[in-house]
């Protein structure tokens, strides 16, 4: 490419290209993938969607071939506001709801919404990496946040903050289930201090020892008398229980702030497929995703356990983990002080086993004592031959 | 909303809601709405859409349920390039071209990937609104084009401009295009510079008298002895020719900035729908959208013509225009110095037309002198109708 040419934006200079590298290695046959956080290929409804493609085509004709309005199809923003009156025991209508492409796009939307360069945001850590790529071409500062509410300059921080960035249910990468009462004090001190709070829900479907309890949105929205007008934005997905190839996630949040972020989304792309979203709501309305997600968790919590089994057996002298109650990931974490996970990286991926080093969650880099290791997407007798060759990657990378 | 929030990112205060207000206002059943940049619905091809993503859940299964590559789906990105190079006698690969949700989301991710605030971009006026609505979060400063590059400044400005923006082809919101001369002198200059030359080209398509000739991309590929590596991002989109709602645009431009525009987009979205790219695979392998194009561009132009002859009968004491060869506008500048097109749209929309107000194609806002006119959405004789109104308007604004 020509020298001469003008300079890329300042945050392309500071960006990573991991989750690239990382989503390109899912592709190649002789590694074992247990980097990525993709749901299982194999499970994937194609027969449902092809119904649903053709009743949605059925219903709507060429009304949602047309450009969407920015906040989405009006029908699936109805439903999921009504779901989630209905298992709040909140009020939420379509204008508290806007749909977009997956909820990756409302990470970069609340970005855009909210953050000038220099604005500071307080991010769980270890946190999702898409969140900190999304982010960067805003270019903020974070302070980390590790669910202790109690401690000395968290107040101050918070009403600094434009907002505070959480993910509750079986966090990426930690795979944890941050327990009612943390997230009930973390509520409080967002009410108090009237700042935003991002919770991010990709995860909430997948579950193996029953459901999650509410969400913080939930817990919020019961205080209301009215319609939800609250501090918390909360993203969910149809990416982990349905398929992530329709691209349908939506924003649920005051109708104040959705009517921000549609001008956000207007910008970046004018309204995101109706026609997929079409699709989504004759699965969501006839129940569909509800019982898919019944069948494949049977299938995930088999993958998780053996996972960890085969860890326990062939990791354990080197690393620790807690088996995560759902989501997609075990984070474990070195207890051999010489590992050092980017370094182990290199050597797992010449024995043919890709994982995702901790540092990548880390919005300093720096923690490079765990790794994520994902058990959805792969069958477990792969799961089990990926645990052998990360074991011999240990061996070989402690005896260099 | 509680107003003790944070504030929002300084751009969402600068911002115009008015593409949600002509979006919303093209839903209302008793207005004429000839403000839009719509395709004619009762013409989507249902049918052939319905059989593509039949052929194309057959062809490839889950695969298209994934998340994408960031890039999308190998095979579009291969078919366009071959088409590419078929049409120009470049070369193009999979490599130079990247796909989107619409060509809309280029212009955010070009903005992205080159802009920081206080950077210049060289815009072609009047503009397309969205493209400054794109633009907007990343605070660009404007310097304004007008396809002289004989100007005293021209070469400076160019020389500090991140990118030069253009539409060549039937330009929203003039309809104009833009002969070959001009084209190859501002490549000139555009080469010699060393800058960016973005190239969006929507309404390729649509064209009444005969196919538009060489796109700038096309013309710079043919100095390319090898894979195009020139300074040309060029913006394509299947919204106008097959239907918008499958949301599938894409850039073509040297691979290295293909590189960069994909960081871009996996921060935005991690990737467009693929199921949706395959459906448009299908329909761009049989060159269905070619025949399509055909046929209504058969219908577009008996609706330019009566747009034209309609507003020569009735608005001609007022308004002057040019015949659009092609696109979807026909841009009538007020001769009668009493109107300003902003006050006008207020009498139209009580009058129950719509159109848009020129100062929303002007990045200052300052030209309020012009409107822009759509005749693809409607129908002859709703086009008929509302000239009647528009005639009706500018009487009762004149007279008031």
């Amino acid at each position: 490419m020509n020298s001469s040419r003008p300079p890329f934006a300042g945050w392309i200079r500071s960006s990573n290209t991991i989750t690239q590298q990382f989503l390109s290695i899912g592709g190649k046959p002789d590694i074992v993938s247990l980097a990525g956080g993709l749901p299982a290929a194999e499970l994937y409804p194609v027969g449902a969607i092809r119904d649903a493609t053709e009743r949605a085509l059925r219903r709507w004709g060429s009304s949602v071939l047309e450009y969407g309005p920015v906040e989405g199809l009006y029908a699936l923003r109805e439903t999921i506001a009504a779901r989630t009156s209905a298992e709040s025991g909140g009020k939420f209508l379509a204008a508290n709801v806007m749909l977009m492409t997956g909820a990756m796009q409302g990470l970069d939307l609340v970005g855009k919404t909210l953050v000038d360069p220099g604005d500071l945001i307080l991010a769980q850590v270890p946190t999702y990496l898409g969140a900190l790529d999304a982010w960067r071409p805003r270019q903020p500062r974070y302070e980390k946040f590790d669910w202790n509410c109690e401690r000395p300059g968290f107040d101050a921080a918070l009403a600094q903050a434009k907002f505070a960035y959480v993910v509750p249910n079986y966090s990426n990468p930690t795979g944890a289930l941050v327990p009612q009462p943390q997230r009930l004090a973390l509520l409080d001190k967002v009410r108090a201090s009237g700042t935003w709070l991002l919770e991010d829900d990709p995860y909430h479907s997948i579950h193996f020892d029953g459901d999650p309890g509410l969400d913080i949105l939930e817990s919020d929205a019961r205080q209301f008398k009215g319609v939800y007008d609250g501090p918390v934005i909360y993203l969910g997905t149809l990416s982990k229980s349905i398929v992530p190839g329709l691209r349908v996630g939506w924003a649920i949040a005051a109708a104040g702030m959705i009517e921000k972020l549609a001008l956000a989304k207007q910008s970046s792309d004018l309204s995101s497929s109706l026609f997929t979203q079409a699709i989504a709501l004759e699965l969501l309305e006839s129940g569909f995703d509800l019982e898919h997600s019944r069948s494949i968790n049977e299938r995930y919590r088999e993958r998780r356990d053996t996972l960890c089994s085969e860890a326990a057996a062939r990791l354990g002298d080197w690393f620790e983990w807690e088996i995560p109650p759902g989501g997609m990931f075990v984070w474990m974490r070195a207890r051999d002080p010489r590992i050092d996970t980017n370094e182990l990286y290199k050597v797992a991926l010449e024995e043919k086993v890709a994982f995702v080093p901790g540092s990548v969650f880390d919005p300093d880099g720096k923690d490079h004592s765990a790794m994520r290791v994902n058990f959805t997407r792969s069958s477990p007798e792969v799961i089990a031959e990926g645990v052998r060759r990360l074991e011999k990657a240990v061996k070989r990378y402690l005896h260099r």
